[in-house]
């Protein structure tokens, strides 16, 4: 049975002002909920579940998880979930503290501007799977925590360590890194020196990586196209490079 | 001034049956829209413009165009639009023509069952990008012509020849080409033998290549996994593997 004042709390966090204000987000869906249950279980605050998702998750429902959960109808889950089809079950969870950055000679994640939320989920799911740890944000990225961005990500947020900085100061405060900027005029990926090591940098959709940025960038990389389609979406744009940059040589 | 009669069959293309019964469907926004004007300006039977559009675009506007222009309001823009923000023109086009599968040593995609609009369209760009001329889809696909689909390929539908098969007579119908089936068990994407030509296949999003297909693959291809995330996106993984086969050897 859900509280009126639980439902109207949670469903505050579907804005960023409040997520900010509760250092909460929410998740949704039995495979995220399971991998949080697994990876991080003390960021769980309070799950939601339908008695199927119950009955199919006995082995994940510890004690001290159990304490934590309320069975809710399906009626009352839609009233809570962001999705149009809500998907069994819904759970509070903490922010994570991110840690600093550190350069540690690995190859990070930078982000200009990105908007769309799906976007920004499958850059953070592509980044897990390449290993990458760290990504840095611009301030005027859409919000980590956004519901959208959590459902793309398919768990990868709980593995990868983001933070939000402004990106030219940043940058001046690094100097001695090597800054790889994605734009359309760079050196082709095909032949670009490898291995890297130090950051690379996305633009926004549209418009790319803002010009105070490009100052800061060591070297331009650029996917070479044998067609005519103007653009590559950003999140394709990063599995790209990606993919490129970390393969043994 | 749009008539209720255009309001309701411009509505009717938004749905897969009436797009089949008219052989037509809709492109929105001026990107689109002028690029269609450049490459394939008789396919183009109707527009309905914002004076604004108009305005920007007189060097587009022949007389023939001129002729199946509709200048309307941006509430009449909003009652023909799929976009919860309509972006100043629209357009009624009729399908193209897909031309037979003809292998000629290239190389061409397959997808199976992709059914996220965004995901397909994306892909439809990538491979615009790579210079991929041919698409095979299976009929469970979905539809070419629905409107995120469109939104999604940018442009790219104009140039990409897309044709749909029951693909298991397909591959039966074409033994003796390579089918490279991307899949999480593969040889590694970054020691496949190069040059490949023959086709790409591409699976569902969630359930990858059906096992009917899997036979007919000559070999499979895996993009090699350095962390921890489950999946890539479909279209992130088309891009991914497409870079790499259509690279210089």
């Amino acid at each position: 049975m859900l509280s009126k004042s639980r439902v109207k709390y949670i469903q505050s966090l579907y804005h960023k002002k409040f997520r900010d204000e509760a250092n909460s987000y929410v998740i949704e869906g039995p495979k995220v909920v399971a991998e949080f249950l697994r990876e991080s279980p003390r960021n769980i605050q309070e799950i939601y579940g339908v008695k199927t998702w119950l009955n199919n998750n006995r082995h994940l429902l510890t004690e001290a998880v159990q304490d934590i959960t309320t069975i809710v109808e399906e009626h009352e889950l839609q009233k809570i979930s962001s999705l149009s089809a809500p998907n069994q079950v819904l759970a509070v969870v903490t922010k994570n503290i991110p840690e600093a950055f550190s350069p540690n000679g690995k190859l990070s994640l930078m982000l200009d501007n990105i908007q769309d939320p799906g976007n920004f989920g499958t850059i953070i799911r592509i980044a897990d799977w390449f290993g990458i740890k760290t990504i840095i944000c611009s301030e005027d990225c859409v919000d980590m925590y956004n519901p959208k961005v959590i459902q793309s990500t398919m768990g990868s947020i709980l593995r990868t360590n983001i933070t939000c900085h402004n990106l030219e100061q940043f940058c001046s405060a690094h100097t001695g890194i090597n800054i790889y900027g994605a734009t359309l005029s760079g050196q082709s990926l095909y032949t670009f020196p490898l291995p890297v090591t130090g950051i690379l940098l996305i633009g926004n959709e549209s418009k790319g990586i803002r010009r105070e940025l490009l100052s800061f960038c060591t070297s331009q990389v650029t996917i070479p196209r044998f067609g005519n389609a103007e653009s590559l979406n950003a999140a394709v744009a990063t599995g790209i490079i990606l993919s490129h940059f970390v393969k043994p040589v």
